[in-house]
């Protein structure tokens, strides 16, 4: 049971940074930069009030807010700071209101540590929740699209101080436009989308995972604290799965059409034994397969690479030969495996040949 | 002396479109589908009223609309119809306010007629002017960024029901930002932006070019009618030159980054004299050269590549091996042989290492 999350404080960003890279399975944005910017806009503005999702009411106006674009490019590009804002207030131009509360669009580095920079700079509550439950690399693959709710309008800004508002008749042409401006923009950008009434949000919002990556931060920090190694909670608390251990012996990487795409080649630590596992990813890890192909976990459900050493989570920008890893699996939230679920995150939804077996099942 | 155009009727498009390809330099759009769609909208809402830019109270809106991308595409890909006046009604949803007067960006077969048909359907008068005194291939390329208006907010809609609003820090941002849009739209789509007070169009507009077109049109038609060849009269009357008659004997064409690009080859009909000429375009014919590289004309002046027999105008897309043609000069809008315009427009604007020349000035 993972304690309820009320606010949000400059104490607990170390672990909500962790905990959001850890969900966001190498995707999701690199922490320093978020938490940097959150704990900023903390310092500034005072803590955040944390909601549940039912506390909204129904004519309220709930929107997530995101960094778009891929990771290997955040890292470089940094954000002038306030992006995120300028794309929320365009947003709220827009629509002619307010917003209520902010919510995360996905769990990541990034996305679980920017909308609490925003929810602090304009004062308004953060959602107990988010569209995913991990990251994803593309705009339509969140439950609000399972919830037929629409990414538009949507703004997006950046660093140099445009600003885009887009119109797209579903959202995956939301995804394909707003692909091609992140593109222009320098290959990150700032977003606003995905507005929702509170009624809306209720029925959308996967509910609790801010709660739960501030839970998994601290289960790291204190396992580590302890000299403990905290896969074994991890594993336990999360029914996760130790799906390998090894060492990093080759990473293709390349950045195309906005996102970061490649594999990571892992090997046992013992080299003798002959075992070795490929990860491949689009922005996120997505795939893992052993050297005959057989799928160990797959999409949707989440593969999340830890330090072997130190449990700190590895990004998909960051993982590099010699890295000696943990591969974790997790059970995604059980939505994701419904046929409209499978159909937008699956396998098939990002060219992978393998038909999807939920992770732990018997081939 | 061009008489001045009062009210455009049915009657008056077919000169119109070819009046708009001539002086479009071989951009601007193909011909026909924009009369289509003019004589369309004319049948169904009347005439339209053509107005002078000084007839417009300083605090009107003025705004022009176009067709961007690639002409190679806009032949096989139509417009639905309503696009530019989804891209009209987003821009004046944005403004907050409804357009007094239309206007047209550039010349152009298909850019001189689209916002015929927007302005008999919102029953607009369109101003006699435009914003380039001919085509040009990129939107910050007008007579408005010397002028110092702002392109932005700028709306954009396809024919799937797509629209996006920018709001770019300036004139070549919105064009860069715009042209990705319109690739990831399928390589063409409707636009409205510069949206302008009268007081500001009074100062930006380049005056008199819809009578101009319509004068051109009907000056070819009535020279075919009366069995002469219109290039003696456009001569004289426009100030032009006879640059070459000659054969295509080769056209590269590619189109990338959402331009139609290329390079058409002509030889003398004589094939003995070995006089030959390289046309460049992208979008537009931009420069003319001899064999050994000289420049004959170079833009901002226009080069119009008209067909030997019929004198109609060609465009890029149209051009190919074998059309017998004259490669006709004009002198550009003065204020494009300013500093700032040949900045903006000049050969060294497209890459090429020619510096600008007046049409006909001694080498």
């Amino acid at each position: 049971m993972t304690p309820t999350l009320t606010t949000i404080t400059l104490a607990d960003m170390a672990a909500i940074a962790r905990g959001g890279a850890f969900l966001g399975t190498g995707g999701g944005g690199d922490p320093t930069i978020g938490r940097l910017m959150a704990e900023h806009a903390l310092a500034a503005h005072g803590p955040v009030p944390v909601i549940d999702v039912d506390m909204l009411d129904d004519s309220a106006l709930v929107v997530p807010v995101a960094m778009m674009g891929a990771p290997t490019v955040m890292l470089e590009k940094l954000p002038r700071g306030d992006e995120a804002q300028v794309a929320l207030a365009t947003l709220e131009r827009v629509l002619g209101r307010k917003a209520d509360a902010v919510l995360c669009i996905e769990a990541g580095g990034l996305n679980s540590t920017i909308p609490i920079a925003v929810a602090a700079t304009c004062r308004l509550p953060l959602v107990d929740g988010d569209g995913m439950g991990r990251a994803f690399p593309e705009l339509q693959m969140v439950s609000m699209t399972m919830a037929d709710i629409h990414a538009c309008p949507m703004a997006m800004a950046d660093e140099k101080g445009n600003a885009v508002v887009l119109n797209a008749i579903d959202n995956l042409a939301t995804e394909k436009l707003a692909r091609a401006i992140t593109v222009e923009m320098g290959g990150s950008a700032l977003i606003a989308l995905y507005p929702m009434r509170g009624s809306e949000a209720k029925r959308a919002v996967l509910r609790g995972s801010l709660s739960l990556i501030h839970r998994i931060g601290h289960l790291i920090a204190e396992e580590r604290t302890g000299n403990r190694h905290p896969a074994d909670r991890l594993e336990a608390e999360l029914s996760g799965r130790r799906l390998f251990e090894g060492r990093v012996v080759d990473v293709e990487r390349r950045t195309e059409g906005g996102f970061a795409r490649g594999t990571a080649q892992l090997t046992g630590l013992n080299r003798d034994d002959g075992r070795c596992l490929t990860v491949r990813f689009q922005n996120e890890f997505l795939v893992a397969e052993t050297a005959d192909g057989t799928p160990v976990a797959l999409t949707p459900d989440l593969i999340c690479l830890l330090d072997l050493e130190t449990a700190e989570p590895i990004t998909t920008e960051q993982v590099r030969y010699g890295f000696r890893v943990i591969v974790f699996g997790l059970p995604c939230d059980p939505s994701w495996r419904s046929p409209r679920g499978l159909d937008l995150v699956g396998p098939g939804a990002f060219g992978y040949a393998h038909a999807y077996r939920p992770l732990g099942a018997p081939a």
